[in-house]
């Protein structure tokens, strides 16, 4: 894939190097795959755009539930394009070479200059890449003005959106341990303290049904919303119907759109995911697990720094656990950390994607945050210390990472005209920071 | 091993029948083992044992963590017996075997007649075995007086011990539901209600962590101790430091012996056991669960009825789950139940047994229960109409159904004398109910 996306890269007249990353971490015997970069234009009048994407896909097999083969193209009489790599991220990776090709067939000189970094190892954490952003960010990405990334998706399924927020995600573990292995229950149940009784006591304090964090604290840290924030919210094209078929079913805390989205998007949330060490199979075991482990995590937003997101759950959990007056043991640690992003929606670069989408689409675009997270989007941010815009090409049912992924043929068509028109709105805008 | 037993016995003189089961169910090319049953002495004037056991054993692998070959004894200088089944529970059984014939070679007339029934699916749930003790009850197992059973363990490693009583086990699962498949994190966590949340809500509402069950009214179905009960329980030979040394840590829950094995034995507890279909692997995953089922159990002692445990165990989750709010959908169901089992250790049968224990052993042996079940214990005492004994040969070393499974000398030697004494004592009780 690499190879393939240099080479096309090249025969269109574009500078193109494939970088090696080093061998795979843990698996010294991998070369991790390269990164494609590659230089279209070097005009010092011009702005220069980074452009991120990945070539890498999810694994597929036809006995996933695939209706067609994933690794072959198979387009239905309503314009859905199947295959691994459709929607994420193919499809959209292809859309920037189309429009360089586009440009050249055209006789039409590009408004910007354009760098591609186009990574291999998306799906499996982007290993390496942190690493060569920062060492290159003030080498072959010197010249960077803002960046966009086409890795994300629409709302819904009509009309695009331009996202300029991501949460982060802290995630914990919560041990507690007592006996030396695990115990039987008919012999044990009642004279000793069980690991798995003093765990859901603490669980159980640390979200309520309604998604209100326990943690005294927490939400202190969170911005409050403004006037302007809200008003990004009224015209988004999103129902609760909407929240109900993603859902399949309708189990949403919330009455309105509006809270829906925010509590998704700009308001912390608190998961349990599950238990490490304790009976999990189907049937029935009569067992006391000896050490179990409980997973949970919060997804972060503006202000909350890591650190004291840490202090808070730590003191919260050790103060529930005292008052259990277990003698089992108890031990909490962050296991993986990534902070959120919001970018200004209000900047030049989302002026002119703004544009874009209406000169293509003729409609706005819904101004969207994620609830999840692209960590590449903030390692871009703080690398070049410019402007990140998303901007998907994909629609809300394209199942990414499921069997049959696909993208719509009208998304990848005027997906790839919005690329190229956002390239000459950039253009246009008044170079401020 | 049923046709080696069965031969063993035709050879000393036993009338021995080899009775089939049937196919397994679920297994319908596989032939159940055989029952192995045997009558020794047919004397209208002697009363009648019927005895049990088991041929089969636990699977075993030298690379399991053996130290020898787990299906060759291997005598060690301390007269540790190891292979498997050793203890559990072929050791007992050739006890049985080896009072006979020592009754033959040393020409002394049985004091009793015996029946015996030897089992070879006891390790898988003694498949077919309830309905062929049913079956039988009235014909083949028409003349038993008591039942005596060898198929547990002392609770130390001194003092033999009677055992009188079993504890039931209520096996319950909780499942919560919501959406229609699981969820991203990041995507959904905030606008929608999680089942592991609420899983977790109604878990800490079951017990606390001093091993204290919520539930109202449960407590209310226990018999109250009796002073007569609780003689039994100074004398008996264990101390805080071996439930220490059992539980690899100083995790118990009582300060004293006393309340430590009336926990254990003769007040109900209740245990968390996992949680299926949440996450459940080391690392990290940030899944909303969209389907968890909790299990839990309750070990029932008298009077405990299990259809009203049920009960109360229903209205409770099902009150607390209401308290919650929440649009998820709960079911709570009752996966099996077992009950306890308590005799009178004041029959003759276990007279007898105690008095052959002052003559083998010259101490009197501890009066026990057991924490967890034996089922085929009320299958005979509900079949027979007769009083059962349990009259362990093993010690609680002896490691059944681990690794290096051992059976000590002394414990086959001194309790193939015990079994003896026992049926000599027997024959000498007044023939009361």
């Amino acid at each position: 894939m690499a190879q393939f996306l240099a080479d096309e890269l090249t025969a269109l007249g574009a500078e193109v190097e494939q970088r090696p990353l080093g061998k795979q971490p843990g698996k010294e015997h991998l070369d991790l795959p390269p990164v494609v970069v590659a230089r279209y234009g070097n005009d010092k009048n011009k702005k220069t755009i980074l452009v991120y994407g990945h070539y890498d896909v999810q694994p597929a097999l036809k006995e996933d539930g695939w209706a067609t083969e994933p690794f072959e193209l198979t387009i239905d009489e309503k314009g859905r394009m199947y295959g691994r790599g459709s929607t994420d991220d193919k499809g959209p990776v292809l859309g920037w070479v189309n429009v360089i090709e586009a440009h050249r067939k055209a006789g039409v000189e590009l408004p910007v200059n354009l760098l591609c970094c186009f990574e291999g190892m998306e799906e499996y954490g982007s290993e390496g890449l942190d690493d060569f952003i920062n060492a290159e960010a003030k080498k072959y990405f010197k010249d960077t003005d803002a960046v966009c990334i086409s890795d994300n998706y629409w709302l819904g399924t009509e009309k695009p959106c331009l996202t300029y927020g991501l949460r982060g995600c802290n995630y914990y573990s919560i041990s507690v341990s007592g006996p030396a292995q695990d115990l039987h229950s008919g012999v044990f149940g009642g004279s000793a303290h069980e690991p798995m009784t003093d765990l859901v006591q603490v669980l159980s304090k640390l979200v309520d049904p309604q998604g209100n964090i326990l943690i005294p604290g927490l939400m202190d840290l969170v911005a409050p919303v403004t006037e302007d924030e809200k008003s990004l919210y009224g015209n988004i094209s999103y129902t609760m119907e909407n929240l109900h078929e993603s859902l399949g079913s309708e189990t949403g805390i919330h009455p309105n759109k509006e809270r829906t989205l925010m509590a998704r998007w700009r308001y912390p949330s608190l998961s349990i995911h599950g238990i490490e060490g304790a009976y999990s199979a189907p049937g029935a075991k009569t067992v006391i697990p000896a050490k179990v482990i409980g997973k949970f995590s919060i997804r972060t937003v503006p202000n909350m720094e890591s650190e004291d997101v840490n202090k808070l759950v730590f003191d919260h959990i050790k103060a529930e656990f005292a008052k259990l007056n277990s003698k089992n043991k108890l031990d909490v640690w962050l296991q993986h950390d990534g902070k959120w992003w919001v970018a200004s929606p209000k900047h030049w670069n989302f002026s002119a994607a703004s544009k874009a989408v209406q000169q293509v689409f003729g409609v706005e675009p819904d101004m969207t945050r994620e609830g999840g997270s692209i960590p590449v989007t903030l390692t871009f941010e703080q690398a070049t210390g410019k402007n990140v815009l998303l901007l998907p090409m994909g629609s809300s049912t394209d199942a990414a990472h499921s069997a049959n992924e696909k993208l719509d043929r009208r998304n990848y068509i005027e997906g790839t005209k919005l690329l190229g028109a956002y390239l000459h709105y950039v253009a246009e805008e008044p170079a401020t920071e």
